[in-house]
């Protein structure tokens, strides 16, 4: 599974297709094995408790499986997320930037699988684990 | 399972809580049955397409859960999400509301599980399923 | 969603396609609404306290996606399941039939999406539930 | 995460509190990085095409978070899965026994989260992908 689209050409892909969330996620690794994707601490994540909040350990796994999937067949904007399973395990670090490391399952012809692990940047054990498929448009090039 | 907190109340208690979400959810049914709440369509929530994105509808499912669970065991602010199984199954109606039927299936000591589904208003099949479990926090009044 | 194959033709269907089950699994329901399917209770499936263990309780809601699939899109034994997300909510009865409800959420192309409820026959509250995607053969007839 | 109950224990253990399964199951490693455990062919797993079927894949991510968590704990025969996410991604192969990798991400005093990657023997890639979830019984020594 050759990598095709770098870290900074990704980078401008996602401003590209998703400037709503421009300014909220970086890329910090992208190759072959392992790629590695930073949601930026801001006060909007916060839940009771000063926590990044669910909905947004949610967002960096589903865009982390995006990127990594599109690294992989090339830009296809209008691929689709069909399924996430995530367990949330510990409290995030209040303040601190979370980290997904996101590995490729499976890549097949109409689905990718992606496995995803988030981090509170600088404790060791994750906050919690996702899987996510994406379903792949037909017929791409 | 009886409802110890009505729709009114409870729509203060989730200002309280999450002031940071004020403005995008309603409830526009509680009761021992069924819960429906209401994601008010804003364009941050879209991605490309104009559909409300991945996130904003798992955000939507979680608070359905949180609130279905709080208002069968009373005011518990750090109940936590455990695991959330989410199906996206068709794309949202740009521009319409999103409602979430959320039903308790077990409210334990320590989990509560519900099932949600989400619609776009106005279309009959569902634009995505979830399940939730939330932890109970001990010895809860 | 039409009904193509009734209760008894899929039946006999899946004696053919699954000999290894047969005896296992009744249909006591099939309809455009909604399938019925009943695990008969067998001493192999019991676990610790003599209760249907959850492999067998995972393989009813399994078998009852695929049943309710293939009532609809025709005898294509080569689906596959991509994904099963299962909750485990009460202790099944000893010795009773574990029935399982399962609706069909989305008939797609390519994704067949089906949810289950799982009870012990005579008790009201469910046991577990699952969601279950099944992949399709491209170019079915 | 300390091992409390090594390869052979356990082993001994399984055959007491799962009579049923008995000569199912291996365990190749037990240690506190990783369990391996693995499920010996056998012509009742099988399915169309002659490959394990989906509930003794799951059937085998179950026992090995089970075998994975009460190495840890102790003997507790009653702990319970409460939820399991499993993604299906390669078809395994005929007659090859299929291997678990298990990993604990958490242990926490009321639930213990485990990742299990399956792999037909002998073939790199991984045939399935499973996320569980055990509740352990309250007050363990």
């Amino acid at each position: 599974m050759t990598i095709r689209i770098g870290a900074e050409e990704m980078a401008g892909f996602l401003d590209e297709v998703f400037p709503q969330v421009k300014g909220m996620f970086g890329i910090d690794r992208l190759d072959a094995e392992l790629l590695v994707m930073r949601l930026f601490a801001h006060e909007r994540h916060l839940r009771p408790g000063s926590t990044v909040s669910g909905p947004a350990m949610f967002g960096l796994a589903d865009v982390a499986a995006y990127v990594a999937t599109m690294a992989r067949i090339g830009r296809e904007a209008l691929a689709v997320t069909t399924n996430c399973s995530i367990d949330f395990m510990r409290k995030p670090v209040a303040g601190a930037d979370v980290l997904a490391e996101c590995r490729v399952l499976k890549l097949g012809r109409s689905l990718s699988v992606c496995d995803v692990l988030l981090y509170s940047e600088g404790m060791p054990e994750p906050v919690a684990r996702a899987s996510l498929t994406y379903s792949l448009p037909p017929k791409r090039g």
